[in-house]
């Protein structure tokens, strides 16, 4: 059987991914679609609107056959070590093709990029230094640093969120043994920080969570750009957990942890360089809300997802040595959901696969894991109760789903 | 100026509190009436009704001329370091007596205690560690030993909660190189834990805080058990902070706390003896609120008021190392408010004080008052915005009141 990986987050899926995900099947004439998906916290340092479970459901039934999720030691991370973990995954599940969305959308340009930049990477890395010194965030760096080199433009425009990611995609996967196959497809119509609605069918997932929370979590703004079974999955989340997840929700919380930890503690937290917990801790005390908050510690230096994602990590108490110990390779693979011929597949392959996989976590005690059930505790915080509670259990006992 | 002082939680002041302070200053004959009080969370391990502030004016319009906070690393303990807290301030402030309520209201009784216990301290000291080997409390063990010794029960009875608490001042007391002089007063009608109303004037802090919470804040029911000036200050609260302060409302920030600590960190927390972590994490996730999470922690080892003194350890992060630091000597007195005798008095005696005076803690950077601040927090911590965020600025900000 001939399998096709993506990468994905699908917060929630809407009909733009349910074309990729048709589109990759296509190109690469793939018998099976696996996708590796973020958890309940995302790569932008938020938290999904919906839990990672219903957000499989969504998957499966929209084409996807097997649903892995990616470590919350790799999702919670930017584009490097998010594309590592990603890709490494999709390997192990051995993966022939993998195929992601970008503004480029072809493939070539982001080879050509690679060895244009291994070729110059002297030039490159010194560029980056000196860029750093100016005071701006490093993925700044980076992209201004290839900007530099790059001079007619002739390569991939790297100032694109996408590209940036396919990027590192394209360069994590040339690390591999045996490389697998790359594809590209050009996104439609939507930017991936489009705040507004552009198109009747195709919306970015930013603008649809956006809709979703100005219209009080009624989905009737968004039902164009979704297909229906992530309207009814959103639909049956409503009712089964009495909201969606939004940063706000977790905000007293991470007030909380902030004006409770010592500062000495609070550089331990994963991401955090000396200086900022200071920074983070009085701001806490002067700010209402989360938003309030994002504003007063912004700076030039930090990116605002790194930010968010630094907020989410002080939340969910992640350590750096904590993180270190996770980093290094993958430990196991955590099965969220599977139609007929996704367990066929994963049948066929389970006895080569390199690490475990988790179907339920009760039955799993792996200390590995618990960086992720962590995740998934304070995820259902943001509910209030009976809902909370209900969450809770769901990551003990949900075995994966199965889409017939 | 001849001084007299009392320890006080006023949780919140009534008039059972009012004919304490009146029998004290009459029995006395003070010029000056000293109360040293709990800040905003309690000897039983609660958050206090309303913050210090408002518990200080109470007092202050009730006849008391002085009000001290007693630090949190001697106010949230067992009765022996709540009263070694309580005495070394008031004698810093150079009281010449002190007096306290009982359900003996003999204070030879209380010095005869002390007097016996002293002449068989290795009975006494070996019957504690035979009761605490059929697991049950320190402080039954305390109580039992001295039932047991006190075959005719000619001493004070300290299976009374008042008593036990009269019996580590008087303990305390007998320790300073020239104690103060110790009276009691027989309390009137209303036992420390009734739970319900008795009398028509006089009913317990318990029965009162209980009334207005079921009575949905309304402070019509409890009335009559408090002085005008105590309904005043209540009003104002809630009209100021839009809510009185109970454990349910922190229950979800320790419930959080639970989740995302390490079984290893929450070892490090004050009072948490090895194996009880696991228990509070185990449960926090199968409750639903912080009553059901009492009754599933609750063992006879562990008293009721124990447990929830470390529940409020654990949601201010205080740890055992820190504790130590607080614990072997008073390192400042911060100063709630006071009558113009009660300034005068202390213009008087401020020359000679042994610790500085904190009037105003944005003026005051000492490391020994970090944890005050950060129970202050957090007790705002309970309250939502913008109500939280003014009750934050009040803890810097607040000079004592000043009552004329």
């Amino acid at each position: 059987m001939k399998s096709t990986g993506l990468i994905v987050e699908y917060n929630p899926f809407h009909n733009g991914h349910l074309h990729h995900v048709e589109q990759a099947r296509q190109l690469t004439n793939a018998d099976v679609i696996i996708a590796v998906m973020s958890g309940n916290f995302l790569q932008r340092g938020e938290p999904a609107i919906v839990s990672k479970w219903t957000r499989a459901k969504m998957a499966l039934s929209a084409g996807v056959d097997l649903v892995v999720e990616l470590p919350y030691a790799f999702a919670v991370q930017h584009a490097k070590k998010f594309a590592f973990g990603s890709i490494n995954i999709l390997k192990a599940l051995d993966c022939d093709n993998f195929c992601f969305g970008s503004e480029s959308g072809d493939i070539d340009e982001f080879y050509q990029a690679l060895n244009f930049i291994k070729v110059n990477q002297v030039t490159y890395e010194e560029n980056v230094k000196k860029l750093m010194k100016t005071g701006i965030s490093f993925p700044s760096a980076l992209t201004n640093s290839f900007t530099m080199i790059n001079h007619q433009g002739e390569f991939v425009d790297l100032t694109k969120p996408n590209n940036i990611l396919g990027f590192h995609y394209i360069e994590a996967n040339h690390e591999l043994i045996t490389p697998m196959k790359a594809y590209t497809i050009k996104r439609k119509n939507a930017n991936y920080h489009d705040k507004e609605f552009s198109s009747s069918t195709i919306a970015s997932a930013t603008s649809i969570r956006k809709a979703t929370f100005e219209g009080n979590q009624s989905l009737q703004k968004i039902e164009q750009y979704i297909p229906d079974s992530t309207l009814k999955a959103m639909e049956e989340y409503l009712s089964e957990y009495g909201s969606f997840h939004h940063w706000e929700q977790y905000w007293p919380f991470l007030q909380y942890r902030l004006l409770n930890i010592s500062s000495e503690d609070l550089e331990e937290i994963y991401d955090i360089e000396e200086g900022l917990e200071h920074r983070l801790q009085k701001m806490a005390k002067e700010s209402q809300s989360f938003q309030e908050f994002m504003n007063k510690i912004k700076t030039k230096r930090y990116t605002w997802t790194r930010l968010q994602r630094i907020c989410v990590h002080i939340l969910t108490n992640t350590k750096k040595n904590e993180m270190k110990k996770l980093h290094d390779k993958i430990q196991y693979i955590r099965l969220l959901g599977m139609t007929h011929k996704g367990r066929e597949y994963l049948n066929h392959k389970k006895k080569d696969l390199p690490f475990p996989i988790i179907s339920k976590l009760s039955s799993y005690p792996n200390e590995f894991v618990q960086l992720d059930v962590r995740a998934a505790n304070i995820y259902a915080q943001g509910l209030k109760e009976p809902y909370r509670s209900s969450l809770f259990k769901m990551e003990y006992a949900q075995p994966p789903y199965y889409f017939n």
